[in-house]
């Protein structure tokens, strides 16, 4: 027997069809023994409605208000997944965030949990209850209802799956897993049957989209086993109940993968700009006074490079943004170039953030270069590189981005056979 | 200065406009000084939305899961009044059922409240800020959400005005009073200024459908004067703020209305079915066990008239069903017979209950047979009659139900004269 916290997003409990099919999935582990927490999103569209009420009321609400309203939609959901296990001869509750309860902080709108008090769902579960709890919500010591942002159900999940000390936590979704590559440009991607929590957090926060970075964090920092599968996947569980693993990937702790791999993933972040500072005076504080310039106007800055000085008094400074960003952002520099000397800003649009990740870069010699290389078989020029420990990220002009993936998803061994 | 509170039903926060239009009804009451409490109901057509996902998740619904479901509702509609009454300036904020705490018993459904704790509303209140309630709903003894059955947001709103001690309970609704009759029967049917609570109790169950019975009978056992008042009713208080009290119709105790009417209004009830039953034998136990097999079926008897019996041994027992009851009535009557003896049973559909109501029916002799005499010189047929101390009701034949309304409409003088 295990204890299993189960969370299905919006699409999976987007009408009644999808939450009897994701009640099937809860049936499955609860006819195998298993303890079972359910989470559950608002029913797809409705977070979105609610939030468009909010703007037509005012442009300025009260975050406090705004939470009131869109938190509603996960109580719907998760009464209907109630009533549906009970009708399935299940039986179920549901838990609004406040009842359970999941303790956050005030801030509104972009709470973070503080605590979740497991009493409540620990005795349901002891009487053989599902808890079925509203994801993305909680509740601040005010005792007002608190969200914890988009995608913040993943966060809740992982965070109950932590107080319950679960035993893994399984994220139904409409994709079946992570794949190596992006599998509408890479054909031959694969579905990764384990990765770890350091190579998902980098896949996550370079375009994967399938997990939540915090949710990630979270299961990281609590070693909760994260598993992430289709609520879709057309698999008869009923006839073959023998390996459900192989339908998701599982996220954990490096140490439970044995074999690992050079690189597990290549991914895309399409829709950069570049802006170089040349002839920047390199003094103390002027890195701090460029990106403070930006983050004064709330601009996300991702990759960012700064050169060794030539003659040692001046440098030159590269970073990018999101396109969409670029002109705010060479506005809020050109202002405020009184807090800093250069001696010119260039800048474009169009580029490709193409990364490549995998825990075993750390011991294996020779990734990047061995990158550059396989790039440069395709001609592709390189722009930028940044490197952490587990990833090598090139910044390339947008339009080989396919098939830069695609050369790298090659040249390191990921395409499947067939 | 006084403390009210101001309850918006379905129709009056349908939508932004009609929520905005609402929040200027508040602002009205602040600028002239006085400490509110508002009650909303949800988004019209979002409870019957919700409750059509209950029933589509599963015909039979655990009660609790259906609260919390429905609950939502209101939430929204709250959270938006509230932004909107920000943006115009006003300091409030939204209260759910579980918030205030509106304690109530765990009938799911359908609960009754036990208990307000005015504390959080009070301290709110002296602080300047709009307190802004759900309606419709309260928190078990459990924790649990409850909701108070259909149209308890008037039951809310007078259960706190009692739990405040306010002033007044302003319900705003998209009719602009308390009518004489059915305006659209009577076209001279007058709004009354001011009506008793019995009367107005007799009013709600008669058909009026202004306000819930439930919300009458607390406001008369706690003394809570209401005002019934149009939402929609186009009068700019901007530019004349003198009189507020003459749009609408006050629901007060019997010593604030100075001039007793002897007849207040008069009201139909069509698709009424009769049923009677002859030579029932005459003996203790009878009348129980004939509305005892109605009762299981769970069907709702309106009239009952039993004649004395002419040979002291037999009566006949005449009642009213409404017409989509009839055959079952006749049906639950028929299978259970060996409860109880009777010569002969028979019935028709298609009857109307026409009342006149009047406190000063209790003073003033003669009211009933001036009441047959109207009809009369009309030729109308009087098939059932029944009495209480404020109201006279007679049965007749359906197509003559508006022609006998407007009769007596008429005949005791409350014809407006224009």
């Amino acid at each position: 027997m295990a204890r299993l916290v189960m969370k299905f997003g919006g699409t999976s409990v987007a009408d009644m069809k999808s939450i009897r099919q994701a009640a099937k999935h809860v049936k499955r582990e609860i006819d195998a023994g298993h303890e079972i927490c359910v989470v559950v999103s608002a029913m797809a569209g409705t977070t979105n409605k609610l939030i468009e009420f909010c703007h037509d009321a005012s442009n300025i609400h009260d975050a406090r208000e705004y939470d009131a309203i869109v938190a509603s939609g996960e109580q719907v959901s998760a009464g209907l997944m109630s009533i549906v296990l009970s009708e399935m001869g299940i039986k179920a509750r549901s838990f609004a965030g406040w009842q359970v309860p999941i303790k956050t902080d005030d801030a509104h709108g972009a709470a973070r949990i503080i605590e979740i008090d497991p009493d409540n769902l620990l005795n349901c579960m002891a009487e053989n209850i599902v808890c079925v709890i509203t994801g993305f919500q909680g509740v601040a010591p005010s005792l007002r209802v608190t969200t914890l942002g988009r995608g913040g159900s993943d966060t809740s999940a992982v965070a109950i799956a932590a107080a319950i000390k679960a035993d893994r936590c399984d994220i139904y979704t409409d994709v079946d897993g992570v794949y190596t590559s992006d599998p509408r440009i890479v054909q031959k991607a694969q579905r990764l049957a384990k990765i770890s929590f350091e190579e998902m957090l980098e896949m996550a926060s370079l375009g994967a989209k399938v997990l939540q970075t915090r949710s990630v964090e979270l299961a990281m920092a609590h070693k909760v086993r994260l598993c992430v599968r289709s609520t879709f996947d057309g698999h008869d569980y009923e006839q073959d109940n023998s390996n459900d693993q192989v339908f998701g990937t599982l996220v954990c702790d490096e140490d439970e993968i044995m074999e690992k791999q050079v690189v597990s993933g290549v991914t895309m972040v399409k829709g950069e700009a570049k802006i170089t500072l040349r002839g920047v005076k390199d003094h103390p504080g002027v890195a701090a006074a460029v990106f403070g310039a930006l983050a004064d106007e709330r601009i996300i800055v991702d990759m960012i490079v700064q050169n060794v000085s030539d003659d040692g008094r001046s440098t030159d400074i590269t970073f990018t943004v999101p396109n969409s960003e670029y002109d705010k952002a060479m506005q809020a520099l050109e202002s405020t170039s009184n807090r800093f000397e250069y001696d010119d800003i260039s800048g474009s649009k169009g580029s490709a953030k193409i990364s490549v990740i995998g825990v075993g870069m750390r011991s294996h010699a020779g990734v990047a270069s061995s990158m550059f290389n396989a790039l440069a078989d395709k001609k592709i020029n390189i722009q930028l590189i940044t490197t952490s420990e587990i990833k090598t990220s090139v910044l390339i002009e947008e339009e080989y981005g396919e098939l830069a993936v695609r050369a790298l998803h090659t040249h390191y061994g990921l395409d499947k056979n067939n």
